[in-house]
Order: C-alpha cells, then sequence, then structure tokens
C-alpha cells in the first residue's frame, strides 16, 4: 500500500503516499495528538485548518473514557468526534506502562489498574485489536506492545521485545490477512537501546509481514543522541516499501533527522504542549511567549506564517491572555504549533522533491536555535 | 444618535439602530463580555461567526492587566484584540466595588487596592473617560459610578447615588459637548432598589445629556422579582429617544421581560459562564450536558441550531470533553451560548417588528423551564 515517490539521493530521506478508508497520507507526515478524542484546545475545523490529513487517538484512554462501546453506538470515532480523515490509534501499550499501576503481563494479555479510578482491567492482543479496527473505526491501528523505560537492563529490554512478538503475531492473526475496508495494522519494533535486541524484533515482525511498522520505545528518557541513533538504526532494519512510523518523537530537529534517516510518520504532544505552556515553534526556536521581553512587542508569533494565529494577533496579545490564564492563549498557540509542525513536513517533502533535502536540513538546524 | 424604528403597541419593547465607528448596532441587542481582552474561550472569529456586533470590555481589569499604556501602544483596544466591530467599556466602577479591598471613596475620586496584587491605585472619573476613550479607544466609555450591594440601607444607597452624579457631571465635561469621532458616552442611574432615588438619578443625568443611559446596580443580590420591577421601573423613567443598556442582565427570562419594558442594550456572563461550566442554553431550558443522561444523547445541543457547535457535534462528545476536562468542551459549549443570547435578540427584533412580540414573549417563556 505504501508507495514510494522518490528517495533522496544524498540522505535515507524519502517521499511517499499511502491511503488509508478514509483518504490519502502523503509522507513524511505529522499526526496531531488527539488523546482524548480531541486535539487538545482545537476543534477539527482548526486541524484542518493548519493542513493536518491525519490524526492519532488513544485506545487505552477511550476504553476508559468514554469507553469504546460508547464510541461504536456512535459510529465509530470519526463520527464521534467529528473528524473525517485519516485516524490512526495508539494501542494503549506504552500507557498501560507508563501510567497505570499493578501491571501484570500475562502470556494471554495485559491486567492493569486504571491511571483514573484504580478500577482493574484485562486486554488481550485480541482485544486491543478489536477495539481499534471494530468499535473505534481506527483506519490504523497498533499492536498491542510492551514498552520498557530507560534505562532497561537487557533481560528487561529482551522479555518486552518477545511478549511483543507474540503479540504482534496474535494481533495479526485477528486482524486478519483481508481487510475489504482497507484499514491498516501496524506492527511495532522494542528492544529499548540494544540493536541486536530490535533486530531481531524487526526480522521477525516483518516476517509475519504488516501494513507498517513503528519504531517503539524511543524517548523514554534516554539521551538525544541514542534517541538518534537507536532511530537511524532501527529504520535501516525496516522495509524499504513500507512506511516507518516514530512514535511520539519529537522536536523539529529529531523529526528532521528520523526523515533523514528514512523514517515517513511522527506524532509527539510537544506542539499541544508547549501550545498550553504558552509557547511558540518558530523556525528560529522556541519562543516563551509569558517571557517580558515579549511585552510590547507588536510582531506576529512568527512573521511570514500563514496560521490563523500569526494573521490575527501578535505576541503581546498572546503574552497578556497567557498571563491572564485566558484559555484563549492556550489555544492560539496551539494552534500555531501544530501549523507549524504540519507545515515543516509540508516543506520537508517539497525538498526532497526538489532535491534539496540535505541543505533544507543543514539550514534548518543552523537557523533554529534553543529558546528565543 | 439612536433612531427608534419600531415601538412595540401592546408592551414597550422596541426596535432601534445606533452608529458608531465601528459600525451600525441594531437593539434590542447583546454583548457578549470580554473582561480581558478576549470573550472566555471564543476568538473574535468565533463571536462573529455567532453573529454578534459589539462586545464587552472591562476599563478595570485592562486597566490592571495589561496596562492601558500598553493597549495605547497596541493602537488601541481594537487591534489589541483583532476585533473590528464596536466595542463598549465598563468603567470599572461596579468591579471597583465588588472585587477590590480598602476602597475609599473621596469627592476627587476613588481609591482602592489591587484586587491582583494588593498594589494601591487612585482614578478620577476624568481619569475613567481618558482611558476607556482615549487610551482603549472604546466606542462607548461609560462614567465611574458607585454600585452598592442589594441589600442596602437607603443612606448608603442615596450617598452613592449622589457621588455617581457628580462623577456623570465630570466625566460628561471630561468627554467634552463635540466628539468628531462619533464615540459615545453613556450615563448609569444608580438608587439601588429604592425608586424615587432611581428616579432622581435618572432625571438628572438627563438634564446632563448622555448619549445613552444604563441601568446599573440590578442584578447584585436582590430577588428576581425585584430585579425585575427595578428595571421596569428604571427604564420608564428614561426618555424614548435614547438607548437604554440593563448592566449584567441576565437570564433570557430577565431579558425578554427587560425588553419589553423598553430596554435596548443587555450583557452578561450568563452565557460563557455557563459555557465553562457544561450547561447549554435551549429554548427549552438550560441542558446540564455533564448530566449521565446525555451519555449516549447523539443528537445536537440544539435541534435546529445553526452553531458550529450544532452543526458537528453531538451531546455525547461534549458530556466526554467536559467530563475529561478537555478545553475544547468549555468552548463549543460557550460558542453554543453565545450563538443562542445573540440570535435571540435577533429573534426578538423580528418579532417586534412583525407586531408579534407579546406572543413571542409568552411562547418563549411558556417553553422555556428551568434545568431539563
Amino acid at each position: 500500500m505504501f508507495k514510494l515517490v522518490r528517495t533522496d539521493k544524498k540522505t535515507r530521506a524519502r517521499v511517499g503516499r499511502f491511503t488509508t478508508p478514509h483518504g490519502k497520507v502523503n509522507t513524511p507526515c505529522f499526526m496531531p495528538v488527539g488523546t482524548q478524542a480531541t486535539v487538545k484546545t482545537l476543534s477539527v475545523e482548526d486541524i484542518k485548518n493548519c493542513g493536518a490529513g491525519m490524526i492519532l487517538s488513544n485506545a487505552y484512554h477511550l476504553y476508559l473514557r468514554p469507553g469504546v462501546e460508547l464510541i461504536k453506538k456512535a459510529g465509530g470515532l470519526h463520527k464521534f468526534m467529528g473528524w473525517d480523515k485519516t485516524i490512526l490509534t495508539d494501542s494503549g501499550g506504552f500507557q498501560i506502562f507508563s501510567l497505570t499501576s499493578l501491571v501484570k503481563v500475562r502470556d494471554e494479555g495485559v491486567e492493569f489498574s486504571s491511571h483514573i479510578d484504580g478500577s482493574k482491567h484485562f486486554l488481550s492482543p485480541e482485544d486491543v485489536v478489536r477495539i481499534q479496527r471494530d468499535m473505534l473505526g481506527s483506519d490504523i491501528s497498533m499492536v498491542l506492545d510492551e514498552c520498557v523505560k530507560y534505562p532497561s537492563t537487557r533481560d528487561r529490554a529482551e522479555s518486552a521485545m518477545k511478549i511483543t512478538l507474540d503479540w504482534a503475531k496474535r494481533s495479526k492473526k485477528e486482524f486478519g490477512a483481508k481487510n475489504p475496508e482497507g484499514k491498516l495494522l501496524f506492527g511495532i519494533v522494542q528492544g529499548s537501546s540494544f540493536l541486536d535486541l530490535r533486530e531481531e524484533c524487526a526480522k521477525r515482525l516483518v516476517d509475519m509481514g504488516f501494513a507498517g511498522y513503528a519504531i517503539g520505545g524511543v524517548s523514554v528518557g534516554e539521551p538525544d543522541e541514542l534517541i538518534r541513533e537507536t532511530i537511524e538504526a532501527t529504520a535501516q532494519m525496516l522495509p524499504k516499501n513500507k512506511v516507518r512510523y516514530v512514535m511520539g518523537v519529537g522536536t523539529p530537529i529529531d523529526i528532521i533527522n528520523a526523515v533523514a534517516a528514512g523514517c515517513d510518520m511522527f506524532d509527539c504532544v510537544m506542539p499541544t504542549r508547549n501550545g498550553r505552556n504558552g509557547t511558540a515553534f518558530t523556525k528560529e526556536g522556541k519562543l516563551p511567549l509569558r517571557n517580558a521581553r515579549y511585552k510590547e512587542d507588536f510582531r506576529p508569533p512568527e512573521g511570514g506564517c500563514e496560521c490563523y494565529t500569526c494573521k490575527n494577533h501578535t505576541r503581546a496579545y498572546l503574552r497578556h491572555l497567557i498571563n491572564v490564564n485566558e484559555i484563549l492563549g492556550l489555544r492560539l498557540v496551539s494552534l500555531h504549533n501544530i501549523h507549524f509542525y504540519v507545515n515543516l513536513m509540508a516543506a520537508i517533502r517539497e525538498a526532497i522533491l526538489v532535491k534539496d533535502f540535505e541543505r533544507f536540513k543543514r539550514e534548518f538546524i543552523n537557523h533554529y536555535g534553543g529558546e528565543l
């Protein structure tokens, strides 16, 4: 299903596209995160106006609240939240292992206590496929995986990788060979920072055959350099004719480096989380709008930006809104940040297509400082 | 400046219009409240999409944060917040007497401590005119007034009314007889629930001659029936050829009754405050969307409503958003509520124009229950 349009000669960056039941996706692409059936502070109209063609949501969170039966009754997640483009849902593996307590991994699946009310739950990999594909109606489902934090012992990483493989096999079987509706299932490569474990995991997932492959368990506490090395090495373990999705990554620089390593899809809470902290992303770096230096700065957050916020408002106004705790401030900065990320991906695709990606990457990184 | 278009034969309801430097205003009308240079949770585009032609903001709050010098540097409040239609600013009298501590009323003006940081401030009525007209650039400025809570002794109400009159006279002088830009200054009738005090206040304000007259000091703790009686009686003390503005009122029923008594302009935090509590206004009454009964209710908040929220979302989705503390929920309900209030006023104007207001009023009140 993944069609390579162009591969960069000097790097491993590539432009591709694929189709889901809710439309075409051009890669490299960024998915705004809509954990609880909303990209925080933004309406679906806002997200579309930013140019986003797909979003990520989360099976674990929706399973707990409002419940997947309710969403099924609503006609699926697309109808429930009013989003008619592609939705990828994370399986909840990451959330179960990072948010919940009393987690017990058994062969059959995982038992955990809700991070909200402590209630006990059990989910098998088969349950998680059914929840995503059949109840939420996700265009792209992710297999249930076990994600370990960094640092992890080799034994711990190996056992998590092995159970992830076992669950992947069962997920694939549950998902079935044919999907008449064109829905997709992605496998997830685990293995922590042990590249031989990742190699084994990747190889066996590829043998099973998934529509796409995710690189999971990165950006879970390890140093920046190790994030980058793990992504670069793992990307090369994956087939060229399948889409590669780096989960939960990252800064604009992380993403550009991962694109150069041959990765295609990204999701991250950074644009919305920073938005709610009042920090705007710009090509020159992050703009902490609470800062007193923006008090009388009547320029838009980012000159030349075509987003609603930059076309209508100034840094001084946003700073005021944030300082007096007005929700509109969080929303306007989140909107700009999602626009920034989505349009960064469009610029990356364009640079690859015009054979100029290496220069684009170099110039972007040189330009992009830390906090302004 | 106020032109009466039609007066209802059976009630005192009337349709009128007037012009400010930022456009025409059709009355009866409702002003969404944008205390801190934003109508809470909504963008200026949202407010326009609701059909609002004017908003209210607040000199006291803006004077403290971000400061009126900053707003003047930004080119005035319209430019600062990106709103290009009419703005009325309250003088801050109500806020100074209700929010601040250590208030000292002197002949020259009022001394108070900021409700934010306790810092001491002094404002004269002349300062307050300059702040609104010259620094914020308000289309309609309100005179500084002293507002007493209910219940109040007659002496207390009388002394507040007298100082309000004195300040009104000085405000009028500061504002000047001519306003080449077409900006307007409104007087405020005080007097608590003592109708003879209100009569004296109204008469003397009318002698001074203002572009419009506000009924202040209602809905400050008194029973519903007294609110209604005070508004009805005070409206009759005011000239027919001037606009009458009831400050801080009220429920849809309060507004319809005040229109029937001959009032023209309203502002109230109810639509946005209820929105942030997850309660939607409908013609049948208030819809507390947190309520479990809406869990699987896949209808829009209000059938037939043309607002963005009702055209795109269900009660079940809004309930979910509110229950998981997602900001989008507060925003979508606020948006519907502002649309409801603004369109209620449009329906009222239409009913008066087609000589059907009395029936409209009766049917609206019969239909509108309490909480659904």
